[in-house]
């Protein structure tokens, strides 16, 4: 069965998926709906099939899979439109403007007997993929803490992104990556609460930053910050475990796993050090700290697309980014919105 | 009038003191009482008085100021005898083990119209001198938040520091000066509330490791966070503002204020940059980013008893550490216990 992607709403990421499923094989970039004529005209120069009326585009039985790649404000009616068409369906984070929104979805993609995901792609970034695996393989012990930083220079959040009427804001935009590994690699059981704190610095509508404390049920304690005017720009993970320390600096995954061979239980005497007099923060001698390299990784986002064809040649049923995941990490932004207007702490059910 | 120092414990910090006030004119460290022959033997050796019994060195009329520097659970008793001895008396940090402690302290200086202080040293330390300068300067415009950290790779506490029953902790050890830092930064009425979560890495009785997260009336989120055994050694602080960053990387102080001399207020397309199809964390051109100095700040830890002396001589009746300002901190701390026992946000009055 070849698959043939119908998209809906051909700005920025729209255009990046027609791209995308090049690499992907059995999936091709078949045709394109947006309100904009200039944007269809764009579809057309790149060889696909243009629509200015939403009707026709789903009434052509050629595409069995639709994409839309719309703000967030019009994702429900337009994924509801193209399951109750028929088609399966995958949609852009953020998945809705609400779980209200998300829950009609998945409604109606039950009552259509069509598949509904939702393309949270930062699943396969190379330094959450690097950090999963090391958190997986148990080499730092118990972890006890996982902080997962991005701060940018830009401020500014760009068109639909920056208006509250249409879901954007930093929490929706980035956010729904950031918690959705964070669910991923701890369990989407154990979040129990979340502290969160939101800015408006650059953007008097939306928050264009969020600083989101979580526990866990193991006790970890997570940080998730992401700061579009914080002017070191950075991409940072650390994992912290009572045998070793992971750190990742960048998209890349630049970065180091750190052991120590022999704990120092009796340093005899306070130290002068640049901390002042301390024992408990003097330098350790250097050969007793263990440097390794982080695991070698290298996933590519069209995998994602990979799994929805396997899904839909009935080659696997599993499913990868599943709609209940995709829920409970909507809810969690919901409770940071909570806890920041707030000031408290809001539970997570 | 000769300022006559009379050391109540002379171990690692009490010995410290002895060789710091050699800096500071018109005080001299004179005696010393310790419960180990063996530090009476080593501040004679130095030159000090030595007492073995506390009711010999109290009749002392030469020693017109105390110094305690014992473990945290004798503090209140030995201040308290040294008030009622008519000295004016000044406690290691962490003053005492609970605010009830503090207030008999308190009490029992006013019943003798003596100075009672505490050595919170950690306020002429060169970082945070330097980012209360950047703090209060308004260089950043409005702060939004505030990161102070402290990682190690030390583990173990050492001594009564690694027991409960001396009142041993890393909140209490340095949690202590961090959040007198804060206070000293963000103002002694500002802080609401604190979610704070500890762990017990490599000890087994006390918190070697902490995160708080705290909020302040003017809407700042202050992170707060101390770690023994996370394997990347760092001292950092960042201060963001809506009109800049600043950085600090370690004690001394390096580190940088980053400010944008313009905004980019609009990026047309979507770029494809390490971090994928993004306009808000595209990186700027170098040209709009500029870095300034920070201010040369060169703070020193003697200043404490050059303050103490100028009180003592009537030159100010400005005492830089309150005993009101160190009960503040201790109540902070006392959150943050029931904060990381409960699971809850605490509000701190």
């Amino acid at each position: 069965m070849a698959i043939k992607l119908g998209i809906i709403g051909f700005g920025g990421m729209g255009s990046w998926h027609a791209d995308a499923v090049k690499k992907v094989d059995g999936v091709e970039a078949y045709a394109v709906y947006d309100i904009d004529p200039e944007r269809v005209a764009a579809a057309r120069e790149k060889g696909l099939k243009g629509y200015d009326d939403l009707a026709s585009f789903l009434a052509d039985d050629e595409i069995n899979l639709v994409l839309v790649a719309t703000p967030n404000d019009v994702h429900c009616e337009l994924v509801c439109a193209a399951l109750n068409a028929g088609k399966h369906t995958i949609c852009e984070k953020p998945v809705a403007m609400n779980v209200a929104e998300l829950d009609q979805m998945i409604a109606t993609a039950e009552k259509n007997g069509k598949i509904f995901s939702v393309h949270q792609n930062r699943r396969w970034d190379k330094d959450f993929v690097t950090a999963k695996t090391v958190y997986d393989s148990g080499d730092l012990g118990k972890v006890y803490a996982i902080q997962s930083r991005l701060h940018g220079t830009g401020g500014i959040m760009h068109g639909w992104r920056g208006e509250k009427a249409h879901g954007g804001g930093m929490l929706y935009d980035w956010g729904v990556h950031f918690f959705d590994q964070i669910y991923n690699m701890v369990g989407y059981d154990n979040i129990v609460s979340v502290k969160c704190t939101t800015q408006s610095i650059k953007n008097e509508e939306i928050d264009d930053y969020f600083h989101a404390t979580i526990d866990t049920k193991q006790g970890i304690g997570v940080v998730v910050e992401i700061g579009t005017f914080v002017l070191r720009e950075q991409r940072v993970w650390s994992i912290l475990g009572d045998q070793g320390s992971m750190f990742i600096d960048d998209f890349a995954a630049n970065g180091e796993i750190i052991k120590i061979n022999s704990m120092i239980e009796h340093v005899p005497v306070i130290l002068q050090t640049s901390a002042g007099p301390t024992r408990t923060f003097a330098p350790r001698p250097k050969e007793v700290k263990e440097t390794k390299a982080l695991p070698e990784c290298n996933p590519d986002w069209v995998e994602y697309y990979a799994n929805i064809r396997d899904v839909l040649e009935g080659k696997t049923d599993d499913l990868i980014v599943k709609p209940w995941q995709v829920r409970k990490v909507l809810r969690l932004i919901e409770c940071c919105f909570e806890s920041a207007a707030t000031g408290k702490l809001v539970a997570v059910e």
